[in-house]
């Protein structure tokens, strides 16, 4: 706090947010409230967040958790426990936000119901990242991305004709409600500054990834057709797609007949635009094939680079299909710091993605790399009015732990 | 606002947006705000935003411009002409957020750089969404969500082992970056209520692309290792996937030991967990078309329905892959408000997707109906205190316009 005071205040300083979220959804909720300047408390179990487990590990350590934990503090706390509990009650008292990603009632059945946190603490900003929301039939299944992405109407779009449905790669589905999360939970502070009371926000997986739908869901409701999976192909735009140039394909994107134009006119097909056989959306399209072949032919006399240059120049949206080393490595997500390199204390430099949101005058930034587990029980247990031997207790009991047990007394920590 | 009075204020109450959005990104982010209570007010070219032709249209109406273009009013103003421009100045003047989705560097074209406009209305929050971001070297290029799906990793690991990189059906770039801008200009809007001053927001597509890459992209920094094309199966864990019913197919995401267990027992194949052939994950993965066979023959002895009911009363999540009619009309779509119907003016009922946070205290909702090609126009004028001469003598000039025009004197505007 002290380094900041002749800076500008980050858009959620002096907020703090009880976390107990797990593995993505939540998590990456919390993130991003955390680059945004919160102080994020992580509670986790003694055994850890399963997120400190997954994916290759490095000396035991998990760049899948360092990447998503960033800006946080780790507290371990046994929730399993009435101490326990009682705990992170003092916690909650003292907090703006508190943020779970149990299933809709976990929290109330753990005593912490909404009638009794908002006793606790009437400006608490609560929020629930969950599968299937609060009401309606499917409330007590368990979620997961992939589900999320079957029952959606996701999966039935994506792919090629003729192939089965096909998932999305990324888990896009946990990281769109964990946004739409963010976005909700400073919105609701927001509300919070001016009526002076806290409220609940929810976001569910399956209602983020319906939200994707976007034209696709206009269309049906206008005509009552479903979406067909066209893969590569533009469901109503030719030509559109992927394109063969001599050492490799370029996709090009013409999305309306001033931008075909430009295309068709850098490959010097421009007369298509003339000819009866091609000169309206619908013919082009359902003389798809011939009129690929032919713009295949063209690009195929150069290379990808040549194209992408003359189109880009051009006005006509295209590029490479980069693998993800390409595209972490190309120039322009360089200049955008897409990739930042964290110092993390005893396993070194760790690489993780930047920050997609830029402010000009108070940026997100890396204030702390993820934290061990439990670094922080003791400090913020201090901060929250715990005094030593209520500390000391609770660590003896088992209710409170983390590696900060076995250096107490040699270093001080954070 | 009046309507008010006695009700909580909404998160965004009482602050204007003036947008100068196009098509898709930028609109989404704007819905967004709006449905959150800002007032936001649309300037549209005299020819109207694109998306207005956009989709199947219904009496000459666009239900993809009506289902993103909700809570906003529409304003006609040719910002070709300096008197436009000069229009645009004043209500800028008084507004509190200003959002583009051009290319970097168009507002400042148009004389609306940086420092003139921190100089107009220092309290002035400013956003873009774009391609590339505003520096690096592909800053001028024009962008499209194909493009950003192809240039950032993304279709590099999306469809089926052994075919071509596949773009996800959803305009995910823009969907993504303008749901990012709105986390932005939210925390922006905090920033300023700590700071007294606005600042720049910046959402670039290919960015937020890159980071749903998630565990993808951490992996790939541990190891070095390109992710594969998997499909539906999930790169890392087996079982796991699409699984054949005896009417269809199931989805079915057992993601670790306890609930591949549980899966398994379900199916009466839990002993697979103990055979020395099957018990480690590793070994599951090498085996995993005969682990899918045993299963598969399994799950085809009884229907979808059966399974599911069954698998989730077992804590395993799993699910149907949903056609997009199925998704909206899934009871639990229904129970989540997902799907709203808005009665357009002159157009009848329009069906659209319903808001994917939830706020118990201060719910998004619909306060009125996408707007008329600049409905509001001289309403917003009259506000931001032209006078009746001025209005009419820059209606006469066409330097401002709408529908409203026809019918000045008749029916007063909104």
């Amino acid at each position: 706090m002290a380094e900041n005071m002749t800076e500008k205040k980050a858009p959620l300083e002096g907020i703090r947010v009880i976390d107990l979220t797990r593995v993505l959804s939540g998590p990456f909720c919390t993130m991003m409230l955390g680059d945004m300047g919160a102080e994020v408390i992580k509670v986790e179990p003694a055994k850890g967040d399963p997120i400190r487990e997954q994916g290759t590990l490095r000396d035991g350590f998990s760049a899948y958790y360092a990447s998503f934990n960033r800006n946080k503090k780790s507290v371990v706390i046994d929730l399993y426990s009435a101490r326990g509990r009682a705990v992170l009650e003092r916690l909650i008292s003292g907090a703006d936000v508190l943020i779970d990603n149990f299933r809709p009632g976990v929290m109330a059945k753990m005593g912490f119901g909404e009638a009794r946190l908002k006793a606790l603490n009437p400006r608490l900003v609560t929020a629930n990242v969950n599968g299937y929301g609060s009401t309606g039939p499917y409330v007590d299944r368990p979620a997961f991305d992939f589900i999320a992405q079957a029952m959606s109407g996701l999966m039935s779009v994506n792919g090629a004709e003729g192939t089965e449905p096909m998932r999305v790669a990324q888990p896009i589905t946990d990281l769109v409600a964990g946004l739409y999360c963010a976005f909700g939970v400073v919105s609701a502070l927001r509300a919070r500054d001016l009526n002076g009371t806290g409220q609940h926000v929810e976001s569910a997986m399956i209602n983020g990834a319906i939200s994707m739908m976007a034209y696709l869901a206009s269309e049906y409701f206008t005509t009552g057709e479903l979406p067909a999976r066209t893969g590569n192909d533009h469901p109503l735009v030719a030509p559109y797609g992927l394109f063969r140039a001599r050492d490799g394909e370029i996709a090009v994107a013409p999305s309306n007949d001033v931008i075909l134009k430009r295309f068709l006119d850098v490959l010097e097909l421009g007369h298509l635009m003339e000819d009866p056989r091609y000169d309206t959306n619908d013919k082009r399209f359902a003389r798809r094939p011939e009129l690929n072949e032919m713009i295949n032919q063209a690009v195929g006399r150069d290379t990808q680079e040549a194209w992408i240059a003359r189109l880009n120049a051009a006005g006509v949206p295209c590029g490479k299909v980069q693998n993800l080393a390409e595209a972490l490595n190309d120039p322009q997500t360089q200049a955008q710091e897409m990739v930042i390199e964290v110092d993390q204390p005893n396993h070194g430099p760790i690489r993780m993605l930047g920050f997609p949101v830029k402010l000009s005058g108070t940026p997100c930034r890396l204030r702390h790399p993820a934290p061990e587990l439990g670094a922080d029980t003791r400090a913020v247990l201090e901060a929250s009015g715990f005094d030593a031997d209520e500390i000391e207790a609770l660590a003896k009991e088992g209710v409170i732990g983390g590696n900060w047990i076995a250096v107490r007394g040699s270093t001080s920590s954070p």
